[in-house]
């Protein structure tokens, strides 16, 4: 079920620069309980990617809200499985306006709301981990666009492709061969003893969960820092995990070749994220 | 006026994945008299770039240019500017199916031809040429994506929005400083009494003059040369092109703080392209 710019509808103008040039920027919020999870943070970052593509529209919690709202009433009344929970996708492109790549004056930006029932999450994945393995697709290295949840995505579609049917997630690198991130999470390694996960600095997208362990976990006694993970840091990896902003936590039992220790993700991370957060 | 899948409109599916993620290709032909200009080259780069994304659409050749035609006679019927050039855009999406970035097996590419008037471009600056500058939005380095004209083309717009009204275009470069095209052109350069453009191995698009010049330009004896364009290069430029498949050859007559030769381009490469090619 979609609403762009309020309206029921499947359809969209073909000239939107979003179709046209992948000019926008989109967030995938866990609903819990018709609530929607860590969704100041989700806010946080459409405005701060609206403001960096300098995309003209104001982020409206009250706004925004009512109309997630609607469409999560209207998509369980027509009769949709009556889950606690399911994903809202907010999309905000640039809208019409300007043939060629340089956007007009006056072009009004589009707001899409759309409603999915929650990933198939193997709820045994969240004890026992999965293993994980290097793809071949690269993150494309852009220091302009890197953090930002844009929606030139060809990067994660070309990874995913080469993930098999049984596995969950896979591991995307730079060229020069540092971890970036998952096609569809953020990573969390522990090194030295040390939680850390990837600098996006240059490259990969900044999660709002990653967001959020960075400002929050050293409250917890979990401070979690960020690095650059080449290959002289992967040689001394011990644990690690994905993370993203509708499953959570799930450990990485093995990364190519290195058995991890599933353990420490349990007992350090999940827990204390999963206490905070509603994630299943 | 847009086709999609045969069928004039002006919307589309919301739920396409050319709209969620970018994940489809495009091209943009020159119409000179109501034929494609280097249509050939068009086909092959249109064929590369859904088989290298691995989208099921076998490209047509007597099928699309009957759409261009359809398109073509009805954009000139209805009252369209009555002029002898325009632009077809086509583009070729994946189609729907597959919530997240995975694509699932059965989705249907979508094609869908649009037709515009020509950009307006000042006539005299092919004779007097422009002045160019290098742009701070980076060209995002991916050798997976490298040389495709796919639908991420958040880098051009976010470089397109540094030019000033009176600009035609700017450099891009890679975060290291290489030099790697424009925002909708690619670069020929005169280095040492050799032209050369920059090697699109990591980043950026292969545009199709381009890729016809380094095929067929050593029969005009003006063999062209693939190089990196880094800093050292760069302290040698003696001339400068831009060079696209709607506008051919416009000399550079600065760059940055570098004042450029543009008789060169005039004598050997413009004159050489535009006697093949009816650019203008």
């Amino acid at each position: 079920m979609y609403m762009v710019n309020g309206v029921l509808t499947d359809v969209f103008p073909v000239s939107d620069r979003g179709l046209q040039y992948g000019d926008g920027v989109f967030e995938t919020v866990l609903m819990h309980e018709g609530k929607p999870v860590l969704w100041r943070e989700h806010l946080e970052r459409l405005e701060r990617g609206c403001r960096t593509l300098r995309i003209p529209y104001a982020v409206n919690d009250a706004g925004l809200s009512a109309s997630i709202k609607e469409v999560y009433d209207r998509y369980h009344r027509v009769g949709a499985p009556s889950v606690a929970r399911c994903v809202i996708k907010i999309m905000i492109t640039r809208g019409g306006g300007g043939r060629g790549y340089r956007p007009s004056q006056n072009s009004h930006p589009s707001e899409i709301i759309s409603i999915h029932p929650l990933p198939e999450i193997p709820l045994e994945i969240y004890q026992s981990g999965i293993a994980v393995r290097s793809l071949k697709a690269s993150v494309s290295q852009n220091p302009t666009l890197a953090g930002l949840k844009h929606l030139n995505r060809l990067d994660q579609v070309m990874a995913s492709m080469e993930l098999g049917e049984d596995e969950f997630e896979g591991m995307m690198h730079l060229p020069n061969g540092d971890l970036i991130e998952g096609t569809k999470s953020n990573v969390l390694a522990k090194i030295n003893d040390r939680w850390v996960t990837p600098e996006i600095s240059g490259a990969g997208v900044k999660g709002v969960l990653r967001q959020y362990l960075l400002a929050r976990s050293i409250n917890w006694g979990l401070p979690v820092e960020e690095t650059r993970l080449g290959q002289a840091e992967l040689a001394d990896l011990q644990a690690m995990a994905i993370m993203n902003s509708v499953f959570g936590i799930i450990p990485v039992n093995r990364f190519n070749e290195t058995e991890l220790d599933v353990h420490s993700v349990l007992q350090e991370v999940q827990a204390s994220v999963h206490k905070e957060i509603p994630f299943f």
